[in-house]
């Protein structure tokens, strides 16, 4: 039916009789002529029909926006001056000779080039009109390539796709599963998996030694941030390596990814100590395109005769830090203000400053509703910081916790607010996590997951759990956490031991983890992995605003699909094959 | 850890350094020596470790089956005699130098080279000891090479990897859906996609052109064929395409995936109408290997008096037809019980059969239970046939769907009891399916699936729909199909027509599929598709007698996996978050 893409007619086809395919995207008349706009998925080539083809003309039109056309004719040049420079195919238009109609379409519920008045909820629903706008046809284009790239990357590593199953057991990622309920065995119910982390394991215990997969995963989580229920992960595993193994196969994978589709060398990733990460930039994601840092400053606020700085700075669970913005002191005080209500969502009771106008004036040249405080300690404290004339200070000072998200997410809103960017790519790793975070009661939970390898012996492991660091890694880009993994627990003994300290008991595990237990006395060889997000991945490369613009159908904020209307509801002979019937309304509402 | 795998190792490594890691998979002592087979994914290396290296030598001394080690040795050929020609690495030896325990192993419950002694139950459990069976190590590395391959096959040819959701709606392709209770819309259920259908059509609508995916299906059926209630399709669909062109696709992708990997050429795949397929085979999947046809018979027998026979031969909807077995007149009234037991099984009441002992010597020469009854047309009959002595001619006669069934049956039993394969592969393709099939109450329902284009206009289909063909397509390799697509409907009113046929009325069409008919009045173009069975075409390419072979974590036959015990409870305020309780089970026991 075609003999090439619209989008790919060019001069050397000059003279040449083609067919092309595809939908009206506009249609002028001009001069007794009619212009029609032919678009495809590889671009849009400019149609001219006229009147000494009456048949062709005739079909012409009647055409309407989004109308499917056949369009067979002969290239040739446009006429001088009619040339479009921003089109690739602008110096060229097709003669129609042959119209035909394929399809008709009503008129659509916008407008292509129009789709920014349109609200997200009417795209969604009409997605398939949405997609086909350019820049959405090449970002899911994109994502197609990055997993091609991908998949040859890992198989020319000797790693082997293998397929996990759907549907599952309940996996212990932590968030909540969504639930299958059996048909066959009443009562009981699949759980979808949040990762294949298990399976994976199991493979290596199963000899496989390298493993990929791009995975389907689900967490059944209320979508505050930019997150879908299902979403899909690069994952790998391999079995006989250690730490440097895995993050070489990783980091040699996004440098591949971006060598070959970004024209972009991200050389050799950095790496940073978790505990590192959190006192420079407060986060375990740092975005290092922006050159601030947090400063500890607790030394010298424990000697200040204010509260609210010196007791965070005495107390071993606080923190007081600095961060210091170059020439950032012609910040207003409606921007400070915001500033303050913006750290204030991450539990900051307030954001004090410091504006050094003139620093030779001592006191003097300091504009701060802080400063009077802290005479005693305000030399060192501008020395410690480097401070010059016209630069502005942050202060954090509460529980380090609040200190670290508040102050990190301050240091990246400043860094997009007043574009502080010194590259457009920075990655890294962050190493050398802790095992477990305690919570307020002092119970410990596995920061990453309870199958990770510490990098202390099973005893010191007991004796001072908390203090215990993990084979982890996670690769953060521009500050997105792209990917994380870890060397496995491959010792039966060791296994128990983090389940001991994670309060799991021997029943608990048995049940539980039962499979993997029985797996890790039968042979299993040290063995990690790591898995990537390939929906947040796709996201930053392609420099999309949200997730859902990198899925060809994603669920709204509530989990929804409101172009198919799902979830939606079953009859009653379905509930009754399951086994389980609805909760009454009335009893919830009431 | 390793230089390289345990099973690439060979003479180009004589006298080299190397360090290998695996499993212990037989140990012996002899001489006072240690002999220990390693094992990786790659294969097996001899292992001899020598008292001169006395740490090494009690590390192997305490080595049993499955012990995981890491061996850094030295490369030599194996003494005069001692070659091992069955193995790739039988010509070398490694001298272990160091031998590394990594982990230790209980006593596996089974041997690996034993398995054929336990129960599928037992080696479902222990998966991952079973996996590590060379051949099953083999069968999934194959199914890796398979997918890679497609990939390659359909990214140069255009087709976009495209992930379309797993949490959807209830599709229509008949079975029963898996169900999946929404958290967030109280009586709500998601449905795992029975096929990505509709979907691979809105991408077409939305302009992708060619669209692939190597997708997760679910079927809540009862299995009892070899089937899965999760199992993998190669998805595929393109837009401005007809029957030719995706036949043509397919086609060259199976020619390859043979070519590449069984070295095998398959030729230019023939093509049979479903009508002939049914009269020559008895079957829209013949297994064209075996050189066995039915014949029709019901002119003759429509005269002879025996109403077993005349019956069906004058009824319209009646078939009297002979399958005859070239030399097969050797069979043994016991088999010949056997296959009539064997027919029993799809309805037949009966089998009728001559043999054809001297043809020469008229009914003399015939022997048969029912040849009495065929004076008048025993030799018209022959010649048909074209019987030769030592021939059996079995006969089949009742309703036409009976005797095809259990015809079709019978000869692809005889085929393989008999061995009669003419050749080791024969693809073809079956075409001109009808658009419905009638049940017994005179109700249609689609052939396919209600999205199948008709090769006639919406007029014609309305008139007659039951004669009406459709533009589907079958690929079937060996008697199994492999794949099947079909031409899409892009024409909304011939949607309506054909939902109107189906008895789907307006108010259920909106319900169901409202957004597929949007779509097809906003500009859908015409477009066609298929998909294969991934699990399936692993399963034929490695002759596995099962897909549970070629799958890395099948389920039971009770849709059940042993290994992680799934499906399993959950907990009440899991089912509360759901909105949803379980059904007394006591009533359903009562």
């Amino acid at each position: 039916m075609r003999s090439l893409y619209c989008g790919d007619l060019n001069e050397t086809h000059l003279d040449q009789q083609v067919s092309v395919c595809g939908w009206v995207h506009r249609r002028r008349d001009h001069g007794g002529v009619i212009f029609l706009d032919l678009r495809d998925r590889n671009g849009i080539i400019q149609v001219v029909v006229d009147p000494d083809t009456p048949e062709a003309f005739a079909t012409a039109d009647q055409c309407r926006s989004e109308y499917v056309l056949q369009v067979q004719g002969r290239v040739r040049l446009r006429p001088e001056g009619t040339e479009n420079a921003n089109m690739p195919t602008g110096k060229v238009e097709l003669l129609g000779k042959q119209v035909t109609l394929l399809n008709t379409s009503e008129t659509p519920p916008f407008q292509l080039d129009e789709f920014a008045n349109v609200g997200e909820d009417v795209r969604l629903k009409y997605r398939f009109v949405d997609l086909r706008r350019p820049e959405m046809q090449e970002k899911l284009r994109f994502r197609s390539k990055v997993t091609h790239k991908i998949r040859n990357y890992l198989e020319e590593q000797g790693f082997l796709d293998i397929e996990t199953p759907i549907l599952t057991r309940a996996t212990p990622e932590g968030a909540r599963d969504y639930l299958v309920p059996s048909r066959t065995h009443e009562g009981c119910f699949f759980a979808l998996p949040q990762s294949p982390q298990l399976f994976k394991q199991l493979l290596m215990v199963a000899g496989f030694d390298r493993y990929y997969q791009i995975a389907k995963c689900f967490r059944d989580e209320d979508l505050r941030a930019d997150r879908q229920p299902e979403f899909t992960q690069i994952d790998l595993e391999a079995s006989f390596v250690d730490e440097e193994d895995i993050m070489g196969i990783a980091e040699g994978m996004a440098r591949e990814l971006f060598q070959a589709l970004k024209g972009v060398d991200l050389g050799q990733f950095p790496r940073l100590p978790y505990a590192q990460a959190m006192s420079r930039f407060g986060s375990d994601k740092p975005d290092l395109r922006i050159p601030l840092e947090l400063v500890d400053v607790d030394d010298l606020m424990a000697q200040v005769d204010f509260k609210v700085f010196s007791g965070p700075a005495k107390d071993p669970k606080g923190r007081v830090a600095a961060l210091k913005v170059p020439q950032g002191a012609h910040l207003s005080r409606k921007q400070i203000d915001d500033y303050t209500k913006f750290v204030g969502i991450y539990g900051a009771k307030g954001l004090a400053w410091i504006k050094v106008n003139e620093r030779a004036k001592g006191l003097e040249g300091l504009q701060s509703p802080i400063v009077k405080f802290m005479e005693a300690v305000i030399e060192p404290l501008l020395e410690r910081l480097d401070a010059q004339d016209g630069d502005i200070i942050f202060f954090g000072a509460d529980q380090a916790k609040i200190v670290n998200e508040a102050l990190g997410a301050l240091r990246c809103k400043l860094g997009e607010d007043l574009n502080l960017y010194t590259c457009d790519w920075a990655p890294l790793w962050v190493v050398d996590f802790p095992m477990f975070e305690e919570d307020k009661d002092g119970r410990l939970s596995a920061l990453h997951h309870p199958f990770t390898a510490p990098s202390c012996s099973a005893q010191a492991l007991e004796a001072e759990p908390a203090q215990a660091l993990s084979r982890a890694y996670d690769m953060v880009l521009n500050g997105v956490e792209l990917g994380g993994g870890s060397i496995r627990i491959h010792d039966q003994q060791m296994q128990a031991a983090v389940f001991r300290i994670l309060g799991i008991d021997a029943q608990e595990q048995q049940e539980k983890f039962g499979f993997l237990l029985d797996a890790l006395k039968l042979g299993a060889p040290p063995h990690g992995g790591l898995a990537f997000g390939l929906d947040r991945l796709v996201m930053l490369m392609t420099g999309a605003r949200s997730i859902r613009e990198v899925i060809a159908f994603p669920k709204t904020q509530s989990a929804a699909c409101v172009l198919t209307d799902a979830p939606g509801e079953v009859n009653n002979q379905q509930l009754k094959d399951l086994h389980i019937r609805l909760r009454a309304k009335a009893q919830v509402e009431g």
